[in-house]
């Protein structure tokens, strides 16, 4: 297996499944730190440089939290209209990060343009993170995702994971390159003119994938161990849709995941994982259900991001 | 006495006498700390989570210096439009909260939304600081205050406090509800359309507050020890009044205190305090009157944040 | 030579010859922290607080890394809109700095408006960093600058500086008061309309500058030791020349350093800085070229703020 010290997270097209559950692994050792609440020492030479393109606050701060705790120190951008490199000179990525890997130790960066992250990698001496890069990847969620059905179902394998949402979503990508390393199949949900990128169910081809499309939640649900949820909601899709069918609700009920539709017809012991924010796809009644699993998953992001630090920095083996 | 360990502060109202001077105790305690400039190790294992909706510098930037000067880390957002809180989603307090609880170990939340702390506080596993809620309360600025007075008048006892200013604002609430636990007198001067909620003086009926109006400054100074003010400049307001009357002034001089006013009637050792920003209710050459006690104010601002942090988080007993 | 501790980096103008050569040692002595990227404890028990009232990129977070880079703590806004130092009330800075002097031990400012950190330095209690003032000047910029060229050419002496750029900006002013100290020949090339100020230029005269003007770098290039280089980039300029000329580069060929140019006329050792971020008047296949020093000029500008930190906090002597 390939050591972590000093590597990009870019992608989990990359990633083995022993490199899953190393990283799985390292996490079930430092998420006592969380759950104590108790910041440690274990990186406290190090720096954190956060450059935030696009509005976060999960996924940013999950990873200043989790640097945090970790006795690291934190610097970087939220709102790149405050930097220089979101004003008038446009700044290229290049010149950007020849001048951020000099603040830190590691670098992570969302940015609104797909491989962004990658070019930045291209030539930064530190490691960068790809904290969500356009209709790119997300592989830090998508790995917290799957750290939190571990933690729940106690397996990754011989599973059905229900995804119901917007398939050009960089969530979903990370997932498909994720699951083709285990024996799970997806079943995917979605308005038609949300699906995943034809190049990229192409490249997914290759491994192998059982894949299954479905039209409705309703119709699938009963088979779901993990439903994972996004949500279908963008403005100028409501909108059209409301002309056109006189519904007010938000999301048309075949993408939504009712309290109701949870008693009916889903498994006992099936788990809802949703990344938030949400609209009404996933209504707050659902939070009591058995089936709720989604703080956990907020949870698991910061210990998540401890491990993804904790390795690539070089403080665990 | 209740413990302050775990407790959320979301207004004044909850606060009995020896409640006041515990904390004013620990601010003692503390205040060295500030006054050496010397950062410690007291909170060096815990996070500080702000969640500013709204513009602040004092309030949010006096949480962070008193969170550091204690050894502890900091983390959030001072702008909730760079965050996914404050965009199309319009996520609601509980989903936000049962994220933010995760990523420290104390959340103080500012909110132009009245009693958004309060729900906030509904959800959190981890304790609440009310950092002002629309036209709610500012409990840690009154903290502030209070505690200035003391440490300048030696008591809060027997005092006439003269409050001019805006009555719909946050600070003049959690003041009404702080002095009723005194033996304080209040003068109340404001605008006639600036006066106090009538739900909120109704319920502080129930207290036996010592309350008179008054509608010139000019009138009542003579009897002041403490003059506690806010603007009552409001752009509309002051329009509306330029439009009326002619004058250029921001402020009517029946709510300003000026240097001829204190050296013609106010009494020799009366004191003035003022949160900040202000307009021209106070001009900037009474800065250097015997009377000022403002910065005092601004530097017990740390110190007051630096007791709170340390009693909420169960550092001090 | 006065100490640094406790003082105010306002301005080159206030600096003679050894206290350059004071700042550089210890930078010499902190720059292997940085180069080893490892925290340390030096400022263990200090707090910086930044306040930046114009977008920043390099400058903020090189402030920031540094004192991080030293164990040190940061507080402070990126962006005044978000503070109520900017909002309606537009707050004096006394006002400011009489509160932002409480929240750490040393304040960094940039301000659009000219002298702003001299204004708040009369006010502060603790020292103050100019981090460019309107067209004031830019000092800590020249001494990373300045250190570069030291490190780069081994001495400061006999050498020919050629800058390029808009000479209204406060770079080009703490330049041009800095090489008063030295034995340096400065060559200026700037557009017509973006001269010195006059105030400015007949004020260097007491210096005995050696000061020549040319109109084309194409010219001059041949002299160079160094080539200190600005955008003379500016939506206005551009759009006028543009409209004029036909020429759909953003910058005339009299203002820019290509491959080329070096390639046929430049001194082989001759090096090339640049503060960035830059538009054509540096394209980017000059990176490669063995003149290029702004990668390490911006390494640099953590180690010299390292070294200002550490001397202004009285932790090294």
């Amino acid at each position: 297996m390939r050591s972590f010290s000093g590597r990009d997270i870019l992608s989990l097209k990359d990633f083995e499944r022993e490199e899953f559950f190393r990283i799985f692994e390292i996490a079930d050792e430092l998420a006592p730190i969380a759950r104590d609440r108790q910041n440690t020492d274990l990186l406290k030479d190090k720096t954190l440089v956060t450059a935030f393109y696009q509005p976060s606050t999960r996924t940013r701060l999950a990873h200043e939290a989790a640097m945090l705790r970790l006795g690291g120190a934190v610097t970087g951008f939220a709102d790149a209209k405050m930097t220089r490199a979101g004003d008038f000179y446009q700044e290229s990525i290049k010149d950007t990060v020849k001048m951020l890997e000099y603040y830190g130790d590691v670098l992570v960066m969302r940015h609104f343009q797909q491989g962004a992250p990658h070019e930045a990698a291209k030539w930064a001496s530190i490691p960068v993170i790809n904290a969500g890069d356009g209709w790119g990847e997300h592989p830090t969620q998508v790995l917290t995702d799957l750290y939190t059905i571990l933690k729940e179902k106690g397996t990754l394998d011989g599973l059905t994971f229900l995804c119901v949402g917007d398939f050009r979503m960089r969530t979903m990508h990370s997932m498909a390159y994720a699951i083709s390393q285990f024996d799970i199949k997806m079943i995917a949900v979605h308005p038609e003119d949300m699906s995943i990128q034809p190049e990229m169910m192409e490249d997914l081809q290759r491994y192998n994938l059982k894949w299954e499309e479905a039209g409705d939640v309703r119709d699938v649900i009963d088979q779901a161990d993990v439903i994972y949820m996004e949500p279908v909601v963008q403005p100028d899709y409501t909108k059209s849709r409301q002309e056109a069918t006189g519904d007010k609700g938000l999301t048309p009920p075949q993408f939504q995941v009712t309290r109701e539709l949870l008693a009916d017809k889903a498994k006992g012991d099936s788990i809802i994982l949703h990344s938030l924010p949400r609209q009404d796809e996933l209504p707050s009644d659902v939070d009591i259900t058995r089936h709720s699993r989604y703080w956990e998953e907020a949870f698991n992001g910061v210990v998540m991001r401890m491990a993804l630090l904790a390795l690539i920095l070089g403080a665990t083996e």
